[in-house]
């Protein structure tokens, strides 16, 4: 069994880890000649778009995921003509553009902050009498470029950041002042059944992720299951998702999801009984769901830009190293470190060394 | 940094898979065109005394270390006159030769069954005065043919099994009527850092392993230490060892060792907090040793000759699979599946459900 990745960085990487013990061969279409899954997989070298490499992915695999939400629709439509793709592109389709997806989040009667379409600096204002300062203006859509986000503070800042919006549609979101950002992931299965990983925490700093920890028995897991699972039977989605969310004063507002293996899940492989990797492709080979439970007290650290020596992080008790085969970069994700602990003092006093590592050489 | 692997069968491919996420690459030596590791690895493929694919491997590797005992002594001559090898050459010609392997246990006061050498029918008629009946005649070496091994259970039989052993150099063993078999598997870098496993209890049939238990809080695990810990030291031995022990009212008798990872180590992958493959490649590259501690309940199940379907597997509670990429093959170890719990019972249940899933296919 073949499974075509789109994508051939870390979360490839980290599938096609936790496909072979399960049999799989892997495929994966990435530009980058350097790719980090590409030593363990068969690798299609080009842009996402081109047709004839398509057409031989769609050939070789039995079945197609991605590792990247921002799949053109007409690729993900191509791929889906030609063989199974999971999850199916309806859910890329809603997960690309912010405006869809929080008016799906309100169909479904999952909370998120206020929000209004924006499609001219009238819009704009006219939201903002509602909304109230501060506030963070979007593009709906964010490319490969990634285009901006502007935070405004004041009625003076809306013609300049409608300005530097440079016309694209877009959306004006309430800020939330949190307590706490949470993502909850979960696997679903053609058949329809369902797992929920533990909530994780998750700790942001200049709009990285820096830091995920396994919350264990977390007063919020029911409500969030609640929500994720109206998006995974709305959807009728096949494999991986991860819903961020806010908590403020005991609710959650949901932020975003994405429509694949996440950054905040990485603690699973250690952390719980079966990784967010191999549970993804359980999922999208409709085979029987591993337990999410947790494995004691767990929590993942990213390297950001640059690596601290394999030494100083094995030394660290209960640590364990994910490299990804990438070149050092400013603000890129390099690296990551998970501590597993049975008890919650060896958890975090692990846990904080590996924080004071990961800030030693952060460069972002 | 790249690791080169003597052999490229299930041992080099769960190496390999501990070693991507370290930053590892591989290069591995196997005549097969279809090993289990090929796919993980850049693939010399030829046979193990090809002078010219052994000076590539030792050219392109950072160190190089194997999956299989027998490896020539001129090969690992070779290789270690050209780069790093570990385990080094000297433990392999201890573990190639029964007798000085037995020899060797004997000096560093590590209880073994009695033995006597057996060169000729004089000698075996010489010892069995002493040993007694049950005994067992093996050949001092075993070459990839793999000579066989004669049960003495009389006197009528010497004749008849001395010729069967065609005049090769034999040792002839005093039968333990052992209530155990366990192993111990430990590991030791360069420095003299050395760490173990809890103690694994195997349970063998016809030969060859079917479970393999890790065993939590062992009466005999200081015991098992104290031994492998002289083989280490004697041996200045770097990476994973395995010694295989037999119980006998309350007692340990060595019974050999491999210089390698091991099948009753493969639990480690899910039931320790480092596994054995990961070990072994910080011990050869003299990396801070992992955590050996056990998480929970753990057991393993080989898979011989056949396989059963995956979802079978799959759905079992905590249960893990590992398949190798082998083709099925009567009395070949094609997978194996592990179960780890943090209940006794959950473990007890699932491990049970795993051996009626091994037995249904095994058709050894």
């Amino acid at each position: 069994m073949k499974v075509g990745i789109l994508g051939g960085g870390q979360l490839a990487r980290m599938i096609a880890l936790a496909g072979y013990p399960l049999g799989l061969e892997f495929i994966v279409l990435d530009p980058s000649e350097i790719a980090g899954a590409t030593a363990l997989s068969e690798h299609l070298c080009g842009q996402y778009d081109d047709q004839q490499l398509l057409a031989e992915l769609a050939d070789k695999a039995d079945v197609v995921t991605y590792e990247f939400e921002n799949v053109p629709a007409d690729v993900a439509k191509f791929l889906a003509e030609h063989t199974r793709v999971y999850p199916a592109p309806n859910a890329l389709a809603v997960a690309q553009d912010r405006l869809h997806e929080k008016n799906f989040f309100h169909q479904l009667h999952i909370p998120t902050a206020d929000y209004a379409s924006v499609s001219s600096l009238d819009d704009l204002q006219q939201a903002m009498e509602h909304l109230g300062y501060p506030a963070i203006l979007k593009s709906r859509r964010m490319g490969y470029d990634g285009k901006g986000q502007v935070v405004l503070k004041s009625s003076d800042q809306l013609v300049e950041a409608w300005d530097s919006m440079q016309g694209v549609a877009s959306i004006v979101e309430g800020f939330v002042p949190f307590q706490r950002e949470v993502s909850i992931i979960a696997a679903r299965r053609p058949s329809g059944e369902v797992v929920f990983y533990p909530l994780s925490e998750n700790t942001h700093d200049k709009g990285i992720l820096r830091v995920a920890e396994c919350c264990v028995d977390d007063p919020l897991q029911q409500k969030a299951e609640a929500y994720v699972i109206r998006l995974l039977e709305a959807l009728d989605y096949v494999g991986i998702i991860a819903l961020e969310l806010f908590e403020i004063d005991g609710k959650l507002l949901a932020n975003e999801f994405a429509p694949r293996v996440h950054n905040s899940g990485h603690w699973t492989i250690e952390g719980a009984e079966t990784s967010q990797f191999e549970n993804h492709l359980r999922a999208i080979l409709d085979l029987p769901l591993g337990s999410t439970n947790a494995r004691g007290h767990t929590g993942m650290v990213n390297f950001i830009g640059n690596l601290p020596p394999s030494e100083s992080t094995l030394s660290i008790s209960n640590a364990h190293l994910h490299l990804y085969d990438k070149s050092a970069r400013k603000g890129r994700k390099v690296a990551h470190a998970t501590v597993r602990a049975d008890s919650v003092e060896d958890y975090s006093q692990s846990l904080q060394e590996l924080v004071r590592l990961a800030k030693a050489i952060d460069d972002s």
